[in-house]
């Protein structure tokens, strides 16, 4: 292979994601055009959203479409370019694709800093983390003392949106999908709690985890999890709708919880969907203020990789049943 | 009967509310006690809202009880009073119920301008219009030019909202149950469009009633029509929670709807709960506006009026079931 490795899009879903949805493919080698940069692929991250991409119409990433590259965000050096300002070796975060090398305009990248780890934009300073960070603060908005709860919470989003809340002085329950995961939100990022929604007693569980109700629940899921975080939420509780995840690999959605809307009225709760588009001019501010908790520690960025391109549809379904811890990368290094 | 003619809830409705839940009493006649004054209740409202009152317990209303008096709102003339500074002979609004005599501590009513008639507290000035008002203006913030869309449109909540919406310069499009009633919202109240969402073409007329969209969506009702504005709005729509009818004349509440939260997230909509009495500091202002606005005839108040105590339990039944124009109001002189 001596073009451009890649994976491509073989066929649609109809209803679960399998690996051989995808294929293997040696594509042409791009080039950088007037203004673009050719960037050499280091990394990307696989998460659950890019799932709702592959169906549907009623998606914010576009129609879906087979016969292209896996769509994805990535790390990577620039290795040729004609954009004015970004130096050929620069380490750039660009929509890569799952593949070696591809081509930007360079107001389609982000330049990063050279004290910046590049591995560092694939998570908690790059989408997930933004994600992680508007949606908590600005959607959420916790007061210091309240009790945020989290669902997906060892995933590549939720493991930040507890450390955060932690930051920010809030009580922080994780549900999550296995026992291991639990344990390691609590012993190692300082989660308060975890509960395990794949348990029997999950409700009793939530109630005993959070003994003062919730007032932000950060939601990855939707569905079931949704259903229980109504019943806990307090008066004035607010619900910061990301994902749902939960709805992902079928294609056959559920219907939405029984609480919605009665139990908005009932408790003037306020469910908020947002995208983490929406806050492109605070970007700055918060990768600045996110960066400086990575360096004093305060905020751990978990990862989970694999090594090598033909990893990447297997590590994407995996991811969709719940196997990854952080965020999922694949190193093409 | 010489005493106090009133309605006792006889049985909690399991299924759907009957007339037969209730009975007529003849109950003792109440004092004024200190600081109190006695009220004979000249009329009362029936609102879909005390039905949720009947039964399960995730209700703002209280735990449900049989035996006694039906609660509702009601306007009536003081004929006795403890109470400093509230004369007898004064108009009042209070929580009177389904009853010709109740006395109430001076805090519990609402005295009424002699220049203001004492019906339209039943209706704009009183529960109904201040719930319309802060829900439309404060929850979902219509900008001048926006479609505005409300459920039960007819409704004693809904007959306003969009009053106020073309006021505010809104497109309004009304959905009820019947043909009559959309002619009359868009005949006499100057609604830009009704869509019966008993129709089986339902989700095409709405569709083509809203050419732009949908930007604010006062519910009334949960259920389908909630599930049918979701797909209706616009990103960055908002959906004020006001109330659930659809649910409250069963005992098996439907689930969600499908959007939840999908297409929150897609389309970054914010649905939130209200409750009118979260507003209660705003009260005396919005009252004002509202009363300029029925004395130069931009604001009409729709009202739908039966006589007499006993023909309180069939008209409620009637209302759930979609019969009322406006404000339902039984009227005891």
């Amino acid at each position: 292979m001596s073009g451009n490795q890649q994976v491509l899009i073989d066929s649609l879903p109809q209803g679960k994601l399998e690996a051989g949805h995808y294929r293997l493919n040696d594509g042409a080698m791009p080039e950088a055009g007037e203004g673009q940069v050719l960037v050499k692929t280091i990394a990307f991250a696989i998460t659950a959203g890019t799932r709702a991409g592959l169906q549907g119409s009623a998606s914010y990433a576009g129609a879906p479409q087979a016969g292209i590259v896996m769509n994805g965000t990535g790390v990577g050096e620039v290795v040729a370019s004609n954009a004015e300002g970004i130096a050929v070796g620069s380490k750039v975060m660009a929509p890569t694709g799952w593949q070696q090398f591809s081509a930007h305009d360079a107001k389609a990248v982000t330049v990063i800093p050279d004290n910046h780890d590049p591995i560092h934009y694939l998570g908690p300073l790059g989408v997930n983390g933004l994600t992680a960070y508007f949606g908590l603060l600005e959607v959420g908005q916790p007061q210091a003392g309240e009790t945020v709860m989290v669902s997906a919470a060892a995933g590549s989003v939720g493991h930040l949106v507890g450390q955060i809340a932690k930051i920010k002085g809030n009580r922080v329950v994780g549900v999550c999908g296995s026992e291991e995961k639990g344990a390691l939100l609590v012993s190692q990022l300082g989660f308060d709690a975890a509960v395990n929604y794949k348990d029997d007693g999950f409700r009793q569980s939530l109630k005993a985890a959070t003994p003062d109700g919730v007032d932000v629940y950060f939601d990855n899921t939707g569905g079931p999890i949704l259903g229980a975080a109504l019943f806990r939420l307090n008066a004035g509780g607010r619900i910061a709708c990301c994902g749902v995840v939960s709805q992902y690999d079928t294609d056959r959605p559920e219907p939405g919880p029984k609480g919605v809307p009665g139990l908005l009225v009932n408790k003037r709760i306020t469910m908020r969907g947002f995208l983490v588009f929406d806050f492109l001019e605070q970007y700055a501010a918060a990768r600045e203020e996110m960066h400086g908790w990575l360096d004093s520690g305060q905020l751990r960025s978990l990862t989970d990789e694999v090594q090598g391109l033909s990893a990447a549809p297997e590590a994407f379904v995996d991811l969709l049943a719940g196997g990854n811890v952080g965020t999922r990368i694949v190193r093409l290094d």
